[in-house]
């Protein structure tokens, strides 16, 4: 168990959140402390979902100065690329660094916005941080609006990129990476697609039932994970998975989540999710869902419970992504869900390659 | 329910937390940080229960300059007064504010550390900021070493004082209360006493139980609270609640219910409690056992619940407080409880004054 042995384990939080319906209403007042205190003006990213929704961009009370960028969330997933280009395009137009980023979205827009933060402060190229606690100092003080609950991206200290030349989907895991701020205002994702509002919200119960059932366990890790389980259970087995306590309740299981995560390890679903992404594009919280199509032997639990979470909410998960592929995907498929050693030991222990021969993960991918 | 009501929730996380066994090995290492960045020296607040225990204080790595300060939390709870004095003691031996100050103990000490890191900076006296958010400017930087688990001290944004002048038992509420890190070491509880152990521990099952029930709930504050619950009863009514995972449980658990408390109110027993405390001078954390006493009108599950965990690791919860009380004493009981309208009116509605009339509370003493 080496590789996972971290031993004590040092924590940083959020350092403030706001909580509750209508909450948004705090952000104008954050960011005017913010100006107050700092130089230069705010960087907006918000999920290109939002670009028409003119009365929400009103109230977020956006100055002249500042940049509003729109976060294509709906075609692909964050890149190293995609983020140097646009820190690239910031540095061409501002003649200082922001007061401010904030980033408000589902998990792809808040990890952009992380990411950009630090590189604005640290310089360099995103892949030159892809790892862990390679940022030497401070980004740019940041701000996650969720408008989509489950990922916990608000709370963790990871912004997830793709990068195309290595095939690596890794991220910034750093202390910097961590935002200072949280806003949770249910009322935002009440306009989600419900397909998509239960893909990226059972992203959550995912992580906490992964993290449960791995041999890392911690008191605090295991505490964050029960709750977070408790919250889902309450919000997709009971009647509307969006009525307004239930989005409030997966918001809270989203910012928990997020905080198991910081002190635990994934386990088997992710690292056969990051292949789906990496081979075949598929978005990160869909491809959970395919996974689970194949999850009865390893988590026999867990995989009726969420067969049970998407039958109740009517929620439709595709089928047959494994069926057509050639031998070099399937190859491509193997290498990408083995790269991640940790998650892995984590689930099946040291000897997980003896366990997932490529006959096996072959197998596994088949059946999605 | 208009005095509850604060709408939106704007949490102060501390900033960070290191857990696990040995993590006090973290402190002399983030003093070192601070020592870096700032000038000034360590102000340490300590425990008197651990002025002989020089293995102990070895490794916090003192240094010459430093300030030790042991508190003397068996015979008496913070005052204002006493604050005061302290506050005064360290003006007259340093010449600038320290760079960091250490609250090493229970709440008591933890709350020693908080006040007097407000007061440094800000000036005035304790009874001052004794109210919500009168504390102007941020303390001097704080860091948490809970060694005993249940008041949430390390987590919450306030210090209780009492001020001996108007009899209120009330703390600083403010977000620069708030410890910026935590070290949660589940070693240091290890020589507690049992009872003590027990009663502290306790505080966090009551917080939590007096959240659950009360007519102020929301979604972040029920979470916490829920897992608190959750956790004290694999501590107290599994076998030995100080083995080294029942430790690190409650270590978790205190933490937990001190982030529950930040978002919701307690009830009936802290009301009662803290009349013990002003009237009687009873120590908070048995104070709240004794009004368990009386509780089971008012909590029967939990009333049953907590005999059961008091029998089940056998401690003895001393009897007979309110046989021989003067009606004097009795009316300073009823006044010094019917001041804390906001937990009476989360635990009982607006109107709690005609249910808790001086009969009904003078036989709720009595009980004790």
């Amino acid at each position: 168990m080496n590789i996972l042995e971290t031993g004590i384990k040092n924590v940083r939080n959020a350092t403030r959140y706001s909580i509750g319906a209508g909450a948004l209403a705090d952000l104008p007042k954050v960011l005017a402390n913010r100006r107050a205190q700092a130089t230069g003006s705010v960087v907006y990213f918000i999920d290109e979902f939002f670009r028409t929704s003119q009365q929400l961009i009103d109230r977020l009370a956006i100055q002249p100065a500042d940049q509003l960028i729109f976060v294509a969330s709906k075609k692909e997933e964050p890149s190293t690329d995609g983020i140097d280009g646009i820190v690239a395009d910031l540095r061409g137009q501002l003649t200082q660094n922001p007061c401010a980023i904030v980033g408000m979205g589902g998990g792809s827009t808040m990890d952009t916005a992380k990411a950009v933060a630090n590189l604005l402060t640290n310089g360099g190229r995103a892949e030159d941080y892809q790892g862990w606690d390679l940022v030497k100092v401070p980004g740019i003080y940041k701000i996650a609006v969720p408008t989509l609950s489950g990922t916990g991206a608000e709370a963790t200290r990871t912004c997830v990129m793709t990068n195309a030349r290595n095939g690596l989907k890794l991220g910034m895991n750093s202390d910097y990476t961590v935002y200072d701020e949280i806003v949770l205002d249910p009322d935002l994702p009440a306009s989600a697609p419900r397909d998509q509002y239960f893909y990226t919200g059972i992203d959550a119960y995912i992580h906490c039932f992964e993290a449960l059932a791995g041999h890392y366990r911690n008191a605090i890790g295991d505490a964050f994970s029960r709750e977070t389980l408790n919250l889902c259970r309450q919000v997709f087995l009971q009647e509307d998975m969006m009525s307004a306590a239930h989005r409030e309740q997966l918001m809270v299981a989203s910012y928990l989540g997020g905080c198991a995560i910081a002190t635990s390890y994934v386990g088997l679903v992710h690292p056969f999710s990051a292949g789906l992404s990496v081979v075949l594009g598929i978005r990160h919280c869909l491809a959970n869902c395919l996974v689970m199509h194949a999850m009865e032997p390893w988590y026999p639990r867990e995989y009726e419970e969420f067969w049970r979470m998407a039958e109740h909410q009517g929620i439709e998960i595709p089928t047959g992504i494994g069926r057509d592929l050639t031998p070099d995907q399937y190859q491509a498929l193997y290498e990408a869900t083995m790269i991640h050693e940790k998650p892995l030991t984590n689930a099946l222990g040291e000897h997980f390659r003896d366990i997932l021969t490529p006959e096996c993960v072959t197998n596994i991918f088949s059946q999605m």
